[in-house]
C-alpha cells in the first residue's frame, strides 16, 4: 500500500493529490492513505499536506529503498523478486547477514543491501569503511552449477559489471579494474569485492559476492592510510553527488546480464570484457603470494582467470592468487 | 589423573595393583584414588575391586576414548595435541560439530569422533546411517595454503588414507577407490567420504573432511536399500569384530602422512597412491553429472584429479564431477 501511495504521489508531483482522490483510486479510506503518507515520512520523504490541496511530494530521501531503486530493474536472477531483496538501514556487515540467509537456504538472487557496516570487511580481514548512505554496500547469493576452480571467474565478472555500471552513468569517470577485481579511478579504488564461497570438491553450494563502493564519500572522510589509495566516485565527479539508487540497479543489471553469459556461453565473454578495461594487463608488475614474489609484465588473463605475468627470462606464469602492484606506483 | 590411573592399571594388568600403591605413585590420596576408579566404570571399564589386593582392570569397552587411541599416535597435525581431539558419546552430526568448531576459529588438525549421529549426513544430503560404536564416524579440519581448485586432491588423499589404514589393519581384506573417493570391499561401500570447504577464489579458508567407516556392523542392520550396495569390515573379517580403536590411530596416521606429503610435494604421490587403490581405472564406466552421461574406458587421473574417460571414438573427457558407476554391476 505504502508503495502504491508513493507511486500515485510521483505520477502527481508536482502537484498535489488529494487525500480522497487517493482513497478512492486505491479502495482504501483516507485514514488508511494518511497512515501510510505517515510511514513514508518516518522514512525520509518529504511529503507537503495541506487541508485543502491534499499531498505534495518534494523529495525523495537518498536511500536505497527496494521501492526507489528496484522498480524498473531489468534482472532476470539477481534481485529479480521483490522478496529476493533485503533492504537494511544498519547492519554489522551484509556478509553475516547473507551467510546466514544462505544456510537457511535462501534462493539464488538474494541480495543483502545496508545503508551503513559498523564492522564492514574486506580482504584478510581489513575493515572496510561503510558510512550510512555513503556507498553501495552490497552482498549477492549465487548458486552456480559450476566447480569451486571456476569462482575466480565469479570475481572478476563482478569487477566487470561494477565498472561497466559506473561507466554507464558516469561515461567521462574512467574506472579500470586491477587484477584480479579491484575497481580503480586514477590509480585510486573506489570498490572492493570479495567473494566466499562454500562447497564440495565438485560443487559449488554457493557462493556470496561482496560489493563495496565508495559513492558519495568525501575526502576527509577517509581514513588517513587510505587518503592515497581510496578514491569515491563523488570524489572523481568533480565533487557532485551520484545517484546510489541509479548506480545499485545498473550494479545489479549488469552482474545479472553478466552471470546469466556466463552460464550460457562459458568464460570467455567475461574476459574479454575484463582484458577491455584492465588496467594491469600490458604493465611491469610485481606480484606477491604466500610462497614468493615475482616481477615482470602482465601480458594475459587466461581461461581460469589467472594473471600470465612474463618474467625477464620470457618463462611465463600464470598466479591464481596473489596481490600485484604495478612497479614505479606502488600500488 | 583418571588417565594416569587406567596407565597404571593398564601396566600391572592382569594383576592387581593396590590403592596404596596407586596414591604413592601419582602423589595423591587413596580417595582420589577411589573416586577416579569410580568415573573409569561409568565409562565402561571393567574393573574388580577386592579390599585387600586393590583394583584389576578386566576389561577395556570398545570405545573410541581419545585414551585408548591417541596415546601412541604418531602424527604431526592430525590430533596432534589432546586439545584437538573432540570426542563425543552422541552428536546429530560431526559435520555440524566441527563446522561451529572452525567458525570460532578452531586450528588445523582439530578432529571430530562420536560414537553415534543420529543425523549423520552422506553426499547429496542422503543420510548416513551411524549406530553406536558401529563405526568410525569422524571429521577432520583442515587449513591448507591452497586454492579451491585443489580441493579434488584432498578427497582423493583422504581415500588413500582410508584404503591404506583398512590394509595395515586387515591386510586380507582388499579394499580398493572407486573414483572419486569411496572406498569398497569386493563391489560394496565400507566407508565414504564428504569434503567440504569454505574459501576465496584464491584461497581456501578451512576444508572439513568427513569419513564414515562402517566397521563392525552386522549385515541385518544396514537398510533394505543399502543391503547390496553397503558392508563392513566386520562383515569382510569373517565376521569377526575389528578394533575401532586401532583403525582410528591408523586413519589419522595415514592422513597426516599423506597431507604433509601433499604440501611439501604436491599432488603426484596422492595420485600415484590413489591409482594403486584404484578399482575404476581400465574399466568400462558411465559417468553422469549435471550436464550429462558418458559411456567409456576410465583411463587416467589427471593432476587435478579429475577421472580421464576415453569414449568409442577416442576422444578423452576429463571429469572433476559425476557418479561413476561401472558398467554391467549397476554400482
Amino acid at each position: 500500500m505504502r508503495e502504491k501511495i508513493l507511486a500515485l504521489l510521483k505520477e502527481k508531483s508536482p502537484s498535489f493529490v488529494s487525500g480522497a482522490e487517493m482513497a478512492g483510486r486505491l479502495s482504501v479510506s483516507r485514514t488508511a492513505v494518511w497512515k501510510n503518507v505517515n510511514l513514508l515520512q518516518a522514512d525520509g520523504y518529504r511529503i507537503e499536506r495541506s487541508p485543502r490541496l491534499g499531498y505534495r511530494l518534494q523529495e525523495v530521501p537518498d536511500l536505497l529503498y527496494p521501492l526507489e531503486f528496484a522498480g524498473d530493474l531489468e534482472t532476470k536472477i539477481i534481485a529479480a523478486e521483490r522478496r529476493l531483496i533485503h533492504y537494511h538501514r544498519q547492519v554489522d556487515s551484509t556478509a553475516e547477514v547473507i551467510k546466514k540467509l544462505a544456510e537457511k537456504g535462501a534462493p539464488e538472487g538474494t541480495i543483502v543491501l545496508a545503508e551503513e557496516q559498523t564492522g564492514g570487511r574486506g580482504r584478510m580481514g581489513r575493515s572496510w569503511y561503510s558510512p550510512f548512505a555513503g556507498g553501495i554496500w552490497l552482498h549477492i547469493l549465487l548458486r552456480p552449477p559450476l566447480t569451486p576452480a571456476q569462482t575466480p571467474l565469479l570475481t572478476l565478472l563482478a569487477s566487470v559489471a561494477v565498472t561497466k555500471a559506473i561507466r554507464r552513468l558516469l561515461p567521462h569517470v574512467e574506472a579500470g579494474i586491477k587484477w584480479p577485481n579491484d575497481v580503480l579511478v586514477r590509480g585510486r579504488k573506489v570498490c572492493g569485492i570479495l567473494t566466499e564461497l562454500k562447497a564440495e570438491p565438485d560443487i559449488i553450494h554457493y557462493v556470496i559476492t561482496g560489493i563495496g563502493i565508495n559513492v558519495n564519500i568525501d575526502a576527509g572522510k577517509f581514513r588517513a592510510e587510505l587518503k592515497d589509495t581510496a578514491t569515491s566516485l563523488y570524489l572523481e565527479n568533480n565533487n557532485t553527488r551520484v545517484s546510489r539508487q541509479k548506480l545499485t540497479a545498473f550494479v545489479l543489471e549488469e552482474m545479472d546480464t553478466f552471470y546469466r553469459q556466463y552460464l550460457s556461453a562459458g568464460s570467455l565473454p567475461v574476459i574479454e570484457e575484463w582484458k577491455k578495461y584492465s588496467i594491469t594487463l600490458g604493465e611491469e608488475v610485481t606480484i606477491k603470494n604466500v610462497l614468493d614474489v615475482f616481477w615482470g609484465k602482465a601480458v594475459d588473463v587466461d581461461s581460469s582467470g589467472a594473471l600470465v605475468v612474463e618474467g625477464k627470462n620470457g618463462l611465463r606464469r600464470h598466479f591464481q592468487a596473489g596481490e600485484v602492484t604495478l612497479r614505479g606506483t606502488g600500488r
